[in-house]
């Protein structure tokens, strides 16, 4: 019923927003070194990059979205560009981690995770979207399906998205981070679960796993805000993407699971405000008493059976239905196209 | 956002399956004793109750279920007379804990949850139906919604039945029980979360809460298997119940959580074997691929606001859809057409 994935099918992609990857490297170098690593370098950031050595990596920089993308409605600045390492993975797994992000210990300086291995696990074990299991991840060591659980439904559907969660500095929108500076998450939740079809969630782009050969096309660089940042508490992409991604899920009728592995997550080096990201921020807020009900109404043809494909359609409906309220959505849509289509030429096999 | 129960409004109900309650009581004392309680006696029961003294608490027989029910197609035996004790409380909220189940403590003897007091936090914040929110319970101290959740739904909606779960013997079918007879569950996962709407769980009524004003008449003595017995691994009776509460309370827009409180839950002192049980069990097994189909097609009128009249639609569908299928189905519809009687006749105003 599981999988073994074995390293070779895994790239860990970075997007690269800080110049200097030496402590994140470092502190990741025992998890990290069995795999082959993508570095993506945000196209904005003028700094050469400082890599330690001894890793097995690629570095992708602003020329290479060039020279495979051209001229594009995509922007992959800031966090977006770790969206062009999942396209020129030729590997079928991907793991991506914010390179503020460190491996989670307790306060005795004991690792709580090991992050890499935890998202590996959840995409090698079965998701159970379609009943809900209150005792959490049944095929967990320990645990099972809970009295009353349909034999039907046991052996569960493809895992294919891992999203983990955070301890330190919690994953927060500016408003909720203005009001809550001093707020640090230090609780550890030792469970994962399967979200259940039909439930919609925010999906953040800071720590998640997922297999790219059955989903990657869904993992996108689609709404941006305009003038949107480069601190999480400003961005809208990962939370559009992942509305996508949930929405193909559904439709293809395997599964996400949230919860382990957590991260932790350090706070921003350069001191920068939530109250002064609010103006920016409250762009997204509003923007999403917009999306939420589009994506609740998106149905997807039956025929559909290729995640590029659900994407497409999803592109077209976002044209029809939203792009009339605001540039940012026809945009979108724009992008989700030119992304599907640069996925069909290159993204299946790889640079 | 978030009330605050009195605790005047709270009965304790306790189904007594056991003659001696002294060390269940005992144990629970310093939680239960600043609230009323119900003890309902198992009708098969023949030996007098042991209940040390020193509680408000009112027991309930055979006779008061003949006077109160008379002839019925209801059966309270087991651990369903328990539903008789909802029946006749005239408080807003109801806890209910099988009689085999402890606070739960660590190794060490600490106290981990005040169960009594975790349900009622879990009444008195909203819950999140609509959307997912990765960081659980938002309304807890310390937490939040994750960024990308919509405001428009933050201020949550009523949360009127609160499920929780068990340290030692978990909660599985005897199957599950059979295949693994020395599994424990020592892992306390401290979350709370509200399962989604649409999303179909098995409630186990083993440790729960509920607002018995908002749902009270969905919480229900249905469906009974020929033979059904005694032993948790081999009811289905809660389990028919928590679908139909789950349907009604997606219906009315209200919510159901998952997670703590935990409570311990001892072995079987009668050193019952779940092989034995297999045979019974098989048929709920069987029933219940019948059972989820039918549930995931409910649809109820959207003119029906109160639980009561849920219930009664949701047992003429059960008579049209399922009665053809096996005689158990015709009988908890007819179970379920008598009890919203009953309910409406005195449920409402207690007796």
């Amino acid at each position: 019923m599981s999988l073994k994935i074995k390293e070779s099918e895994v790239d860990i992609v970075i997007a690269a927003l800080r110049s200097d990857l030496t402590a994140f490297l470092e502190a990741w170098r025992p998890f990290f070194s069995p795999f082959h690593i993508i570095i993506v370098k945000d196209p904005d950031m003028e700094e050469d990059l400082k890599i330690p050595p001894g890793f097995d990596l690629q570095l992708y920089t602003k020329s290479d979205m060039e020279g495979v993308a051209g001229a594009t409605s995509i922007n992959f600045s800031g966090h977006s560009c770790r969206y062009f390492g999942y396209l020129v993975s030729c590997r079928k797994y991907i793991i991506s981690i914010d390179d503020d992000c460190f491996p989670a210990k307790d306060s005795t300086g004991v690792l709580i995770n090991n992050a890499v291995a935890q998202h590996l696990t959840n995409l090698e074990n079965p998701a159970t979207p379609f009943f809900f299991n209150t005792l959490y991840d049944p095929y967990r060591e320990g645990t099972d399906f809970v009295r009353g659980y349909p034999f039907s439904l046991r052996n569960g559907v493809d895992c294919v998205l891992s999203c983990g969660l955070l301890l330190n500095v919690a994953d927060y929108d500016s408003p909720t981070q203005a009001a809550k500076p001093s707020e640090r998450n230090a609780r550890y939740v030792d469970a994962v679960l399967t979200v259940p079809i039909g439930s919609m969630m925010p999906v953040s782009g800071i720590n998640i796993a997922f297999n790219r050969e059955a989903l990657g096309p869904a993992l996108l660089p689609g709404l941006r805000l305009p003038g949107e940042g480069k601190r999480r508490w400003e961005t809208m992409e990962d939370i559009w993407s992942g509305l996508c991604a949930k929405a193909v899920c559904d439709h293809l009728g395997v599964g996400v699971k949230s919860g382990l592995p957590y991260v932790w997550r350090n706070e921003a080096a350069d001191g920068g405000s939530a109250i002064e990201s609010l103006k920016r921020e409250w762009e997204g807020v509003k923007l999403m008493e917009e999306v939420v009900p589009f994506f609740q109404s998106v149905q997807l043809q039956k025929t559909l059976v290729k995640a590029e494909d659900c994407v497409a359609e999803i592109a077209a409906m976002v044209r029809e239905k939203l792009g009339p309220l605001n540039p940012a959505y026809a945009q979108a849509a724009a992008a989700m196209e030119e992304w599907v289509n640069l996925w069909k030429a290159l993204g299946s096999q790889g640079v």
